[in-house]
């Protein structure tokens, strides 16, 4: 039957590269835009058009931004340039800034290393990183997520850093808020009684 | 942040009216959308824009087609137009076409009663079902899916067509392929026995 719907073929080979639409669910998403009125329809196209031509990274530290120049966090004077905390992504960056709290700057790595996926060290903003410690850089903070990728991006970015004399953390292990001692993983438990800190 | 991102802000806004993308990974869709290249952009909005233009329902069966006229279905000399098969959606059709061996034609009702989600009768296709009853209709097979909803569908739709003249089936229920007795629900053993054949 599909050889008779080619442009609904084409529609469908679009959606497929989309990430975390599921393939089952490929068919019912195609539904939703055909059932679309048409000005809803060029609505889409048009938001999904002007943010594209409308959004860049930011050329120091690699995050999304819309104005002209570097983006809000870099361009602050009420941010504290010097320190730096370095994130693999975009959503990453999002996360710590809901917390609420840093007052710092962000760097976006664009991913961390998975040899699996085809991301490799070339892949990663590191220069760009490089670039930015200056005598006004007091710290730098490794914030990658506790994964496999993460921890061997982390490793990576702070062999990168080794030969500048700028003070380099990260995040802090242990229990996550809320947690019992029963129900954590042994690995978390680990960490948590290895780097246990003074009462 | 996001008040000096209104493009983004946008971008999310539509993005959050797609179907099956979970909220939690819209950031990540919108990551994929700004990281394209511009002439894969292009190409994602030209295809959306030209499928949503070919593609239309057919007058009779209301299921999706290209071509002018009724749908490859309503137009085949080859499909026996006697036997109409009524489905709720357009996905079901596909299914029944992909699992093959039905050769009659199909009726798409456009969804299944759920005053939850605000269907009632008057969204579903079952007039221009009524109207394809004609003399050469032997057999209507009533596919909805076996939920509360479909069932409500199935007594709704059966009502309807009990006035006229022709024979109304419904898909048969009880064990699917693979099953074993001891890990079925109550519910498919009680139907499986209750609606049992002759060997």
């Amino acid at each position: 039957m599909m050889e008779q719907l080619p442009n609904l073929t084409q529609l469908l080979k679009q959606l497929q590269r989309v990430p975390y639409v599921a393939s089952k669910n490929i068919y019912r998403v195609a539904h939703h835009f055909l059932s679309m009125k048409p000005e809803q329809m060029e609505l889409f196209c048009k938001v999904l058009q002007e943010a594209h031509a409308a959004i860049a990274k930011c050329d120091i530290c690699c995050t999304w931004k819309e104005q002209a120049g570097s983006c809000p966090f870099c361009s602050s004077l009420k941010r504290d340039q010097g320190i730096i905390c370095v994130v693999e992504t975009w959503y990453d960056l999002l996360a710590i800034e809901k917390a609420g709290g840093f007052q710092g700057v962000y760097h976006v790595l664009g991913g961390a290393l998975s040899p699996l996926e085809g991301i490799g060290p070339e892949e990663l903003t590191v220069p760009a990183l490089v670039k930015r410690i200056t005598p006004e850089c007091r710290e730098i903070i490794l914030a990658c997520n506790q994964t496999p990728e993460g921890d061997a991006t982390t490793a990576y970015v702070a062999r990168a850093l080794s030969e500048h004399s700028v003070s380099i953390t990260r995040l802090a292990r242990g229990l996550p808020v809320g947690a019992s001692l029963e129900y954590m993983d042994k690995l978390t438990l680990h960490k948590a009684l290895t780097e246990r800190r003074m009462f």
